[in-house]
């Protein structure tokens, strides 16, 4: 059965994060819900670009109760992070399924929202360097890494280095040699 | 006054490398078009990912008679590529922008446009190297290396190439110190 993870889309999302996380994750095999807050249909991300959400918040989440996600991975962006955080619906997702132990990935601003979900206190995190000093406020151990993994949590700084954690979430999901064909497929090295 | 430039959407385009092209030069504070082949709208790319053209090719066309663009940015995906390839109106533009000595940009399979445009006889190329054979019995000499300029021609190779030449784009257009500042923004070392 095929891997699958969540991207949840909000508007003010950093536009090169988001498609990085869903396409180099679709080139993996993986199956990607791209869902939008206020449901399917355009997004207008933080320098306007305009991506489709290919499904309605609500369902995505009403389908993880059958079959959990693989993962759920948060694209940063203020806008959509701010976003992201203040949506209960998806906060209570996010600590769920860490919770029981799934992975859970947020990049750039994004780790805001496992601050929110109260996933960071005594974690080793790492994040776009404006953020830090909020989760640094909430217990984080900030790291200054540009991938970091701390048991289910998977954290990353920012647009460049967006290719780097989504090709460490294809090798947490596929494993680092379906990782390495993807890298080399898109010229990365 | 604002840089300027074009970038044609074309179904079928490589999603990463159509964002992060314009979201960079948007952060650098070029003027981006992006401008679907079939008019203003959806554009599907080729991970499934569907982006809002914001304007229509004839009509950004027949903006540049009155300011002509600073340069005109083709991304790649092998769909999209042939989609262009096959647009005369594209093709044409593409050959008089660059015969009036205008920076002309093309990435991954996108080279072939250029090929058809009649631009790369005897010219250094780079390209993903799924299409290197196509550009070498073209008369392009083709190169290995990830971004690659010579005269008004800038190419590179693939998603995985595509920030740095986002940021080569940005040090043409707006020198240096204005790429390095996005980079370092972004994360990117």
């Amino acid at each position: 059965m095929k891997k699958r993870a969540l991207v949840p889309l909000a508007e003010g999302f950093e536009e090169m994060e988001a498609v990085i996380i869903v396409d180099v994750l679709r080139r993996a095999g993986v199956e990607v819900i791209l869902a939008g807050l206020r449901g399917a249909g355009p997004v207008l991300g933080s320098r306007d670009i305009t991506v489709m959400a290919e499904a309605d918040l609500d369902e995505a989440l009403s389908q993880a109760s059958g079959q959990p996600y693989d993962v759920i991975v948060l694209p940063g962006g203020l806008g959509g992070t701010h976003a992201m955080r203040d949506d209960q619906r998806l906060v209570d997702a996010v600590s769920a399924h860490a919770a029981s132990g799934g992975l859970t990935a947020a990049l750039c601003a994004a780790p805001l929202v496992l601050v929110r979900a109260g996933l960071v206190s005594s974690r080793i995190i790492t994040s776009h360097p404006s953020v830090r000093t909020e989760l640094s406020e909430a217990g984080a151990e900030v790291s200054g890494r540009r991938v970091v993994r701390d048991g289910e949590l998977l954290t990353s700084q920012g647009p460049g280095t967006a290719m780097e954690f989504a090709l460490a979430l294809v090798s947490e999901l596929e494993g680092p040699e379906a990782a390495q064909a993807v890298a080399e497929a898109m010229c990365v090295n």
